[in-house]
Parts: structure tokens; C-alpha cells; sequence
């Protein structure tokens, strides 16, 4: 039995970061059901400007709402809200992405459906909480990123900001409401009261950097500084990086300088007997200039049973090639109302020893109308 | 009442990926004893080549504890293992991410815990699942993100792989684990069982690849492709991405084209009537020269109005520096046991309109020895 079995999500939230958290519940085996608009529902069913559309909608929106159910209602007509409230009476979890005054101008701010649910968890993500001048801004990624100085910690120094390649904050910001939610359903059972969860993009970019701010806040002040090259973590020394070999590309994390300087046979890297974060620049030029003469497996073959920390670096040919890859059983086949198949990732959980899979596809908008209002409004 | 009061986590993880989730756990309220080896401790205590020691210890140690109390014990001395199995009697929930096999050999494994405490949680963390060739490899985050090809999404066409500069796949990793223990939690109180709960730090990487790698897997295996220039994600059209101006840079997400062409009055961007996916790498280069004309904030003051998904790249000086982050009342001063006090995050989860703060900074090693033995072996 999957923890949240029997459980009733009520989700308004639409792109990324709600979508994403009550994917999280659904696979921990809550009821999803979204509210969408009708004609156009999620904006995530369209919002694409890649190349990719998987049955008639865009891939993000299949990759997130799998294993939930849509229903299509109209929240400016009176009825419609009506069976909204209904639905709401059976919810226990309530959730939203939408600026506050949306839900409260609609009737269904946090004080009315707790006098419809008085146990309910209501949960939102705004995107950038209460900071008085960005409170209107759009709660984008790649906004947040740039407005949170994450894009100063990725690249090489001389590259100016670098923004991270996913959708980092939208990721995290759903990951901490689902921890809230939770919390709050758990202490739900335990006290018969509900809560309202809060999350915003914007402290969740934040508490992502909790280690470089904390170092800021302790270091005087100063910015981070990127390596000249091969940089992966401004606040680290060398080797961490990513270096070219003449075959392909070699990671190294943490370790002693004079240690690879001997395992390497680098004569100009047993120049620096230390780990000296200052030299940082010119040891890892050094190793650069070094690690290209030979291949990748070469390294491996003298770094990893001396147990020093490096990896290959695989693109994803590669690595969905392995017959490891295919053990973990990560990727399901989910299946459509219509018939439309397609491959996505699963839940990354495991609860007693159990997989949570679930093969039921990313619904079309409104598709379970008639069955939500069969089974909980006139049921 | 913060919603895990008065429950009992036993946390023997280190590093990065298990303490991060003990300390969303102690965020919400649960007290968190870091169970430690004498003499050295935690080896993050001491993981750092940065140049910034807090105390005698690194910054990321006293990030990630802050809110524990610290029990050094050696697990080897039959005294000490007899301590530590009386207190796991009163354990809520036990962590750890060290190889399933040290628990095992130590007598802790999951079923060795059970049968002290039966209705336990039981969490851990590993670097690779069952992964059969990885199993053995470091969890360490630059190797993951390596192995993962998370590394051909960052950067642009021609740079190579390059790593995400923070330590994504510890703090996604601890994520799950945070969301796993708490759904156990809640089934817990539910049903009266308790769980074992596995997250890895492999299919943590993957998760957060859910998008690109379901679009990987219905796109034929074509590998992603990074804009040659101006790049934010592989699989977004233009204008997606941060592009210098003459006095800073500017972060544009998604957009019509010819609409951005009108407002930035460029002629050039007006040959582009669509935002064709294959011609991005042009409709950027056209941008890039284009915004380098003028300054940020021109460019906001045209954009902004217009409702055109746009932002200023801000660093840690300018972003701290703002009223508004002030309001949000992010960093926190903490205080170590011996008076020395730190500024640092706090919990980005708000319940029933409350942040949660805690002052305790982090724990010397063995610094609540005593207490813990008075409180909950001898009392």
C-alpha cells in the first residue's frame, strides 16, 4: 500500500512548481485531481518552444501530470464554482500556484475552503513571497535564477552569468512544498487540524544556496569566484572540476595535489605540495594541460583503485546503454486515455523495498469529468 | 507548535546528502542527535579546500548542523554500541548514508534496528541504488552529475560538459529522503508501522532530469543540443536566456519573437516572423548584439511594461543589499554552544503563516554527550 492511498489532492497549480509537488503525492499514491480551465487548461499544455510535442501537447506537461486526473470547470460561472466546493469538501489537500489575490477573488482563499474543509492542508507557491518589489514579477526559473545570484556559481570566471540548464527553482520550490504538505498531514492525523503551507521560488533559490550564503554572510562579504577554467564549485580548490582528456572528459572531485601529482606522473603538478586554495587557477591549468595527453579510462584505470574521487562523464546515449541503467528499472511506460503511449522517469522513493510505479499517462483536459462527478459529486 | 515536535531522529549520516534532510527534519521541529565517531567526527567537519574556516571547522559543516546536538561514540567499543542501541529504543526515526553493509557489520541494519524499535524509520541514502557496476563508486555530487550527463545541459554548444557550480544532487537527494520520512511518518501514526525508506543519490539526478529525459526518450535518442550562445536550457527556443548589456546583463525567458522585435526596436529580429525552433541559434546572436547597446535597466523600462518575462542578473552584494530581502528575513544568527555565532539560512517551508526559526548553531563534536545520556539513557 502506497503511504498517501486513499488521500484527495484538489490542485489548481499550473507550469512547474506546483504541477511537480503533487506529482510527488500522486506517487506516494494520493488522488490528483487538477482544475483546469476549459479550452485552454494548464498553460503548460502549449507553453513549448522546443521541437518536441507528444500527442497534440508539449512534452513538460506529460513529463509532470502523469497519474493525475483533469477536470475542466469554469471558475466564473456560478455552477461550475458550486461543484468546485463540493469537490473541495472531500479534499485534504488544496493546492495552488497562483498569485493570493486570485483564490481570494474567486472564493477560494484559505479562510473559504477551511469553512468548507475545516481540516484541510491548503498549500501554495508564490514566487517570490513577500518581498515587497518583486511580489509582481513573474515567477519564472530563469528569472529567479538571475534575481538570486545563482548564476554567478556556474561556468568559468570569465563567462559572465551562467544559469543552470534545468528548471532548478521550480524543482526545489515543489520539493519543499511537498515536505510541507506532509509535515502538515502527518501532524493532521496527529492533531485533527489542518495548515496552510507556504513556499516561495524565491527562498527556495535561496535556501538552495544555503552553503555559499552562509560563507558569504561569514567571509566579509566577498563574491564567489569562479576557477579561470574547469571550474565546478566557486568555493572549492583544486582538482574539483571537469577536465578534457584525448578521448573524452574525466571528473574530479576532492583530493591531495602531491597524491595525483605521483599518481599522474605530472612533473609540473609536484610543484605545488599543497592543496593551496590560492593556486587554485594554476594547478588546475597544470592538470588540464596534463589530463588531455591521455584518455579517459587510462585515469581511470591509475585514479579509481588508488580511491581517488573521478568518474567518466557520460551523455545520455551512454549511460541509457548500460545494462546498470537498465536494472534500476527508472523509466516506465505510461499509457494515455486515448491510447497514446510514452516513456517517463519514476518516483525516486523507494518505501520498503517497493518501487512506486504507475501507468496511468498525463490526461487529456477535462478527460475525467464525468467520472469525478459521478464518483464524488453525485456518488 | 512546530509540526514535528517532540520526535526523535538518530541521524548517523555525514557529508552533505543525509544531514541536509536531518536538518529539514529539525527545521520542522524534531530534535536531531548526530550520532559521531570520536576523535574526527563527521567527515564534513573538515571537508574543505575553500579558504573559509568557521570556528576551527568549514562553513559547510556548520550550514548543514546547525540545530543538532552532536553524540560521539565509537561504534566498535561493545559500551558504547550497548548506548547506542538504547537510544535508538526511543528513536522515531534512524538515518543513515553510509554502504548498507557498514550498518550491517555494525549490527544497525534495518533489521537490527526493528528489532529494538519496531515501528521505526528506518532512511538511508546511497550513491547508486542496486546499480550493479556503480555500486562501489564514491556518492559523491561532481561524480554524479558526471555519470548522470546532467553535465551536456549547462554552458553553451561548444564548452564541453559543464558541472552545476552547487551540490544538486546531495540537496535533491536529501530532498527525497526529507519527502520519503515524512509520508513514513504519517503512515506511521496512520497504521503503526514503521518503513524503510531509500532514496539514491543516482536516481535523485535522474528525477531531476524528468523532463529531459522523457523528451530523450520520445525524441528518437536524439542527445540534447545546447545553443551556441546565450544558453539556459537545451530544449527552449529563443530568446531563452541571460545576454550582456552595456552595463550589466539581462536574463529574457520565453517570448514572441517579432513582439520583442517591436519593443526592442530592432531591425534585424524583424526578419524572424516566428520563434522557429531551428533558427535560434541566429535569433539569439541577432539579440545579443543587439542588447549589448544599451543598459539594463533600458532594457527593463521597454520590457517590463509589456509584460515581456525579463529580469536583471543580480549578485549576493546587490541581492542582500535590497529592503526587500531584508523583509523576507532569510539569514538567521546562530549561536554555537561555546558562544561563537553565525549568520546562515533558515527553513524555506512556512506553516500557519510561521517561519521557523531555531538560534542553536551547530554542535562541537560530542558537545551534548552528557545531556543526552542524562535525558534519555539515564532519565
Amino acid at each position: 500500500m502506497k503511504p498517501l492511498e486513499d488521500y484527495l489532492v484538489i490542485d489548481f497549480s499550473q507550469f512547474l512548481s506546483g504541477p511537480s509537488a503533487s506529482l510527488r503525492l500522486a506517487d506516494l499514491g494520493a488522488r490528483v485531481i487538477k482544475i483546469e480551465k476549459p479550452t485552454t487548461g494548464d498553460i503548460c499544455r502549449t507553453l513549448y518552444t522546443s521541437d518536441l510535442i507528444m500527442n497534440g501537447e508539449s512534452s513538460i506537461f506529460h513529463t509532470i501530470n502523469r497519474n493525475k486526473e483533469s477536470f475542466a470547470v469554469d471558475f466564473k460561472n456560478p455552477e461550475d464554482l458550486k461543484i468546485i466546493k463540493r469537490l473541495l469538501e472531500k479534499a485534504d489537500v488544496v493546492m495552488h500556484n497562483f498569485r493570493p489575490e486570485v483564490m481570494s477573488r474567486i472564493g477560494l482563499s484559505y479562510d473559504d475552503v477551511k469553512s468548507i474543509s475545516p481540516n484541510v492542508v491548503y498549500a501554495e507557491i508564490s514566487g517570490y513571497g513577500n518581498h515587497p518589489e518583486l511580489v509582481d514579477k513573474p515567477g519564472q526559473d530563469l528569472l529567479l535564477q538571475s534575481l538570486t545570484a545563482l548564476t554567478w556559481l556556474t561556468g568559468n570566471q570569465n563567462d559572465g552569468p551562467v544559469a543552470m540548464g534545468l528548471s532548478i527553482v521550480d524543482m526545489l520550490a515543489g520539493a519543499h512544498l511537498a515536505q510541507g504538505i506532509l509535515a502538515a498531514l502527518y501532524k493532521k492525523t496527529v492533531t485533527n487540524t489542518g495548515a496552510l503551507v507556504q513556499v516561495s521560488m524565491l527562498e527556495s533559490a535561496l535556501d538552495f544556496q544555503f552553503e555559499t550564503i552562509t560563507t558569504f554572510f561569514n567571509d566579509g562579504g566577498e563574491l564567489p569566484v569562479r576557477t579561470k577554467s574547469n571550474n565546478a564549485h566557486a568555493y572549492l580548490g583544486a582538482p574539483y572540476g571537469i577536465y578534457k582528456t584525448n578521448d573524452g572528459y574525466l571528473a574530479l572531485a576532492m583530493g591531495s595535489i602531491p597524491v595525483l601529482a605521483n599518481l599522474l606522473q605530472c612533473d609540473a603538478l609536484l610543484k605545488f605540495p599543497e592543496n593551496k586554495f590560492e593556486l587554485r587557477d594554476k594547478i588546475k591549468a597544470v592538470l588540464a594541460k596534463h589530463l588531455k595527453t591521455q584518455s579517459t579510462q587510462h585515469w581511470l584505470d591509475i585514479l579509481e583503485p588508488a580511491d581517488i574521487w573521478c568518474a567518466k562523464v557520460l551523455n545520455y546515449q551512454e549511460l541509457f546503454q548500460e545494462e546498470g541503467f537498465k536494472v534500476l528499472d527508472f523509466v516506465q511506460k505510461v499509457t494515455m486515455g486515448d491510447g497514446y503511449t510514452y516513456e517517463t522517469t519514476r518516483c525516486p522513493i523507494k518505501i520498503d523495498g517497493e518501487l512506486f510505479f504507475a501507468d496511468q499517462g498525463s490526461p487529456k483536459l477535462g478527460e475525467h469529468n464525468e467520472k469525478i462527478l459521478e464518483e464524488l459529486i453525485h456518488g
